[in-house]
C-alpha cells in the first residue's frame, strides 16, 4: 500500500514550527508495518492544497492530511477536500451537538465561527476526536482514501492510533489491530540486544510479531509489534514474549511504554517514602533537573549540591580533605560525599556523582571517569565507569548512569553491571 | 519566484529524525524575503527521487535539495540529478583534491568510497563546502535552478548563507547580499516591541530594510534584514539602525545574533573574575543546568543548592528560621539566602530564586510568585515578580528571569524593570 502524508499550514511551511507531526505519523505507521513513500508540506492556500490533494490522489492508496481543521478562515482542509472529491460540504448535526456539549461542559458559549468545524464533505466518514472540536474525516479522492487529522499533536496522536491505523490495517488486508510494546534500556547497544533477543519473533509462530529498535543515546528502545484480530488477542500473543524479553534483558530494562527513567526513580523514592540529597560535579544539575520538574519531585529531592571540583565539593559538605586542592576524585570520597550529603540534608538517601575529565580539547576519544556512590539506611552502593566520546557525550551518559544506578539501588538490584558504553 | 524544498533520506521520511533542516531552510529563505511554496520529503529511492526532481522542475523556479551527497550507496542525489538533467556524471578533480587535503590535514587516509563525492553532473556549478567532504552543486533541471546541499546541519547552514542565498537574490533581480541582524530580549511582548520600534524601517529610505519578529517564550527575537550590493554596504546601512534598536529596547536586549543569555551571564562572571553560588527552589537545578555545561561554566558556578521548600532550604543553609515549617517565602529570606550562600560557598556572588506556587490543579491562570535576590561584594539587588500560565510556564519564565536578573546585576543595570509577562 502506497501511503503519503500531506502537512498543511503556513507555520510549518515557513519553518516557524518544526514539523514533529510528520515524524510522529511516519513513525507510528512504520511501527504498524506500513511504509510512507512521500511527504508533502504546503501552506494555507486553496490552489496549492488542491494541487497537493490531486497529485496524492493520483498516485497513492492512502493519504494522511494533517492540519487545517480549525475554526478560522485560514483552515481550509474541509473546503478543499470537498472540491478535490467533487462533493459539496454538508452540515454534520452530530458533530455540531458534540461541539455544543464540549463548550457547555466547560461553561463556555460556542463562538459562531466554530460552526465551520461541523461542515464535512458529503459522503465522508467521521473520525472521532474525543478531546477537541476539530472533526476528523475520511474521504475517497481519486483512487486514494484520504484521512484528515487535526494539527494539535495530542488530538492527532489519539485519532491516528484509535481511528486511522485500524482502518489502514483493514484496507491492507490485515484487519484487526496492531499493538506496540516498548522496553527502554540503558547501557546495552543495539546489536547486543538484537543478539540477546535472537529467536524471539519465532515465539509467535504465525509471523505476526516483529522486533525493532530505536537507538537514542544514551537509551535504547526495543519494540515488539504484534498484529491480531482484537486487542485481547494481541495482549494474549504478547504476554509470553514480554515475559521473555524481561527475562533476557533483565535489570537493564529501566522502563516500559510511556514510562521514563526519571519517573521510575521518583516512583521508587515515593513508594519507600524516601527523600534524596544529590551531589553532582560535572553534570552541573542535570540529574536534579530531570527529577525536580516532575509532579511530586520537589517532595523527594530535598537537596542538590553542585560543585565544579574537589576543593569546592569538600567545602560545600564541610569535609576535611587531605588531598591536594587540585586533586581529582577517588572512590572513598564518593562514598563519604554521599553519606555526608545524606546526613546533613537529613534525607534517607544520598547520592554523589563525581566525574574526572581527561585533559585537552574535545574529541571523540576524550574520556571521563565517573564515580557514583549511593548511601541509604545502613547500606551503600558504589560504581565506577569510564565513558568516552567528548564532553557532551560524557555528561549525557553520566546523568543517565547516575539515574539508572539510583533506580537499581531503589529496586534492590546490583548497580555495578557493566554496560556496553564503558571503556577500560 | 517559486521556491521548493526537497528533503531526502530514509531517516527523515520514516520519522526517525525530526526534519529541522526543512524549517531552517524555509526560515532563512523567509528572512531573505523569499517564500517557499512547496516542501517534499522522499526516501533514498532512485525512482521516487527522480519523480520528485521532475515534478519540482516542472513548476518551480528554484529548488533546494537537502541530503544524499554522502559517500555511501544510499546517497543518490548526484546520480539522480544527472539523470533528471539528462547529463552524465563527471569526475571533479578540483573537489577530489580538496577532499584529499581534508583527509591529510586530519592525518587520515581517504577511504575509496569518498571518490563518489567528487562525481558531479556535467555542467553543474560547484557550491563550496569549506567544512565537509560533501560537495554542493547547482544545476538546471527543466525550468528550475536546483541547489543540492548536504544533510549535515552546520554544512547546510553555511552553504545556504554563503553560496545559495546570494545566487537566489541575483536570480530574483535583487543582486547583492541579504544580511540579518538579530536581537534577543526577555520580558517584552511582540506587539510591545513592534510599537517601540515604530518607524525604524524608514531609517533606510530605499526600502531595503525589513523588521521581523520570532517569539519563542520566554524570549523574543527581533530581526533586521537588509539588502545591499555588498556586505560592507549592508553593514553601513545597518549600523545606525542597530544603534537605534539598542537605544529603544535598552536594558531588555540580553544578547545579539548567535549569543545566548547563559553565555552572556558566564562572560560577565568571567570578565570580573566572579564566582557564583546559587540557591534554587521550584526551578530544580534549571538555572544551574543552563550555566554548568558551558565551556568554563564549572570554573564560575561553585555551588548550587536546590531545595523544595522553606524548611529544607533553611536547613541547607544552616539558617535559623522563625517562620512556620510549612511557610512560604518572603523578600527578607531571599536576601538572607543569597548572602548566606555566598558566604558559605566563599564565592563573590550569591543568588537565590525562591518561588511560591499557587494551590490547586495546573491551569492557564495558575500562578507563582518569584523572589530573586543577588548578593555581591557590598551590594545586593532584589526582584519580585508574579507569573501566570501553569507550572511549566512559570518554571521556564523563572529560569529566564533569574538568569536575566543576574545578567543585569553583572552589567550594573537595574534588575527590577517590569516585564510584560508580570501580573499583579
Amino acid at each position: 500500500m502506497e501511503i503519503e502524508i500531506i502537512c498543511t499550514g503556513d507555520e510549518v511551511l515557513t519553518g516557524a514550527t518544526v514539523n514533529t507531526n510528520f515524524s510522529h505519523i511516519s513513525q507510528r505507521l512504520g511501527d504498524a508495518g506500513f511504509t510512507v513513500k512521500w511527504g508533502t508540506t504546503v501552506g494555507d492556500d486553496r490552489e496549492t492544497l488542491l494541487d497537493a490533494f490531486q497529485r496524492a490522489a493520483g498516485r497513492a492508496d492512502a493519504v494522511i492530511v494533517n492540519g487545517g481543521l480549525g475554526p478560522t478562515v485560514d483552515d481550509l482542509s474541509q473546503e478543499v477536500a470537498a472540491r478535490a472529491g467533487g462533493v459539496p460540504l454538508v452540515f454534520d448535526e452530530v458533530w455540531f451537538s458534540r461541539m455544543e456539549d464540549y463548550f457547555s461542559r466547560r461553561a463556555r458559549t460556542m463562538p459562531p465561527n466554530n460552526r465551520k468545524q461541523a461542515m464535512l464533505p458529503e459522503g465522508s466518514e467521521r473520525l472521532d476526536n474525543p478531546i477537541g472540536t476539530a472533526c476528523g474525516f475520511a474521504l475517497d479522492i481519486g483512487g486514494a482514501r484520504f484521512f484528515f487529522t487535526p494539527g494539535v499533536p495530542r488530538e492527532l496522536h489519539r485519532m491516528l492510533d484509535e481511528q486511522i491505523l485500524p482502518r489502514l490495517l483493514a484496507r491492507a488486508g490485515r484487519p484487526g489491530v496492531s499493538v506496540l510494546k516498548r522496553f527502554h534500556s540503558f547501557g546495552l547497544g543495539e546489536s547486543r540486544v538484537d543478539g540477546m533477543l535472537a529467536g524471539i519473533e519465532g515465539m509467535v509462530p504465525d509471523g505476526t510479531l516483529k522486533l525493532g529498535f530505536r537507538a537514542h543515546y544514551p537509551q535504547l528502545e526495543t519494540k515488539l509489534l504484534v498484529r491480531a484480530a482484537s486487542p485481547e488477542e494481541a495482549r494474549r500473543k504478547l504476554a509470553p514474549v514480554e515475559a521473555e524479553v524481561r527475562l533476557r534483558l533483565g535489570n537493564f530494562i529501566l522502563a516500559e511504554d510511556d514510562a521514563r527513567l526519571e519517573g521510575v526513580v521518583l516512583d521508587g523514592l515515593t513508594r519507600a517514602d524516601d527523600t534524596l540529597a544529590l551531589v553532582e560535579t560535572f553534570t552541573g544539575g542535570g540529574i536534579a533537573a530531570r527529577l525536580a520538574p516532575l509532579p511530586g519531585g520537589g517532595a523527594r529531592l530535598h537537596r542538590a549540591i553542585i560543585a565544579p571540583d574537589r576543593a569546592t565539593l569538600c567545602a560545600a559538605l564541610a569535609l576535611e580533605d587531605a588531598a591536594p586542592a587540585d586533586g581529582g576524585y577517588d572512590d572513598a570520597l564518593a562514598t563519604v560525599a554521599a553519606r555526608t550529603a545524606r546526613e546533613r540534608a537529613g534525607t534517607t538517601i544520598g547520592m554523589a556523582v563525581l566525574i574526572d575529565l581527561d585533559q585537552g580539547p574535545d574529541r571523540v576519544e576524550f574520556g571521563g571517569t565517573i564515580r557514583i556512590a549511593i548511601a541509604g539506611d545502613g547500606r551503600t552502593a558504589a560504581r565506577r565507569a569510564r565513558l568516552l566520546g567528548g564532553r557532551d557525550w560524557i555528561r549525557l551518559g553520566s546523568i543517565e548512569l547516575g539515574l539508572d544506578c539510583l533506580r537499581r539501588f531503589l529496586a534492590g538490584l546490583p548497580v555495578d553491571e557493566r554496560i556496553d558504553f564503558e571503556k577500560t
